[in-house]
């Protein structure tokens, strides 16, 4: 089966392409408006995409009606947001937090998540997250639809137990993020395939980067 | 435990980063370069940012010694490339083409992919890839020692099978990502978790996006 994609209506488009490219790692973002009110949200449009500079993007549709959403318009304002991941205990307070609610509503009281202060920035993270990265706005690509937030990593929060502070290696263990599939489903990280070694692998461990 | 991700080492910065912000999708990235030899290689540091336009984000990090990778170079002078989704049948061909290969050397011949045709760019896709997705270049953010690469995703190719011609559903039985952890792990998609409905997953129902 093949497809030219813009001869697609809008919604099968949206449905083929976020059941195709799967999984997305989820980034639960935390932001605070310039009223002061606290905002959370999820996001799978969202990837790790550097680390010299610390690089993530995060892409936010605008509503049904074209205006911006809570979240984009907090980072657009103020230049600045929390990455928080998600574990299976927080899929849920994730799922809520995915619903509409009004501006003046914060998704933290809400959806019963626990504000924990950041270091470098204003809006707090998410306590009950395993990992938070600390941003700042770097380049905004806008879209017709959509807002492109291409953001810097500053500052890392590791639930204890997770980075060995020695070897700073990660227990697969303790940490195996959920990941979106499309509709309502959602994807376990804990059935793992460990592949020999190769030139590729041997070229990270001898760079100190495995 | 808590860190400035500024004062790691870029080693460490880049282990830790690859190890929390998972998991991450594979783009298993075909591109022709002017020479005409034609390249395969795997990047993580992708993911879909958009439906409409089609969008994905593709990051390449530069050589050890500061030189633009073959994706990248032939990204940038081409603006094309295919997006070729990985199963677990084609890890080890992906496995195989992350190593390095003379710039002379296609992937496709070393490690056995087969060239098919594509329909609006030159790239060939990746015949054994379930789903491929024809890019054009839209916008390169530069950073020091990456390139950001940002496209629009143009006409979509999937294994016959996968797709429901008639409800353009997904068979979740038939189609499961493998996805990128670090080092030599990789994690299967086969385990999933059904949320209950919400309101959200009922917008999208309504809206026919689910």
């Amino acid at each position: 089966m093949e497809l030219e994609l813009a001869q697609l209506d809008v919604h099968s488009r949206y449905k083929l392409l976020v059941a195709l490219v799967v999984p997305r790692p989820i980034a639960f973002v935390s932001t605070r408006g310039r009223d002061g009110i606290d905002n959370a949200a999820p996001f799978s449009f969202f990837n790790l995409v550097g680390d010299d500079p610390p690089t993530v993007v995060v892409s936010i549709d605008r509503r049904g009606d074209g205006a911006v959403k809570d979240s984009a318009r907090n980072i657009l304002d103020t230049g600045e947001f929390v990455v928080n991941m998600v574990d299976e205990a927080l899929l849920g307070p994730m799922h809520h937090a995915s619903e509409s609610f009004d501006r003046a509503e914060s998704e933290f009281d809400a959806c019963g998540l626990t504000r924990a202060a950041s270091r470098v920035v204003a809006p707090p993270r998410i306590a009950e997250s395993p990992v938070s990265i600390e941003c700042r706005l770097h380049t905004h690509v806008p879209f017709a639809k959509r807002d492109l937030v291409v953001a810097e990593g500053l500052w890392l929060h590791v639930r204890d137990g997770i980075v060995d502070p020695a070897t700073l290696r990660v227990d697969g263990a303790r940490y195996a993020p959920i990941a979106r599939l499309y509709a309502n489903l959602y994807a376990r990280t804990t059935d793992r395939i460990a592949l020999d070694e190769n030139d590729y692998i041997r070229d990270l461990q001898r760079r100190g980067r495995a």
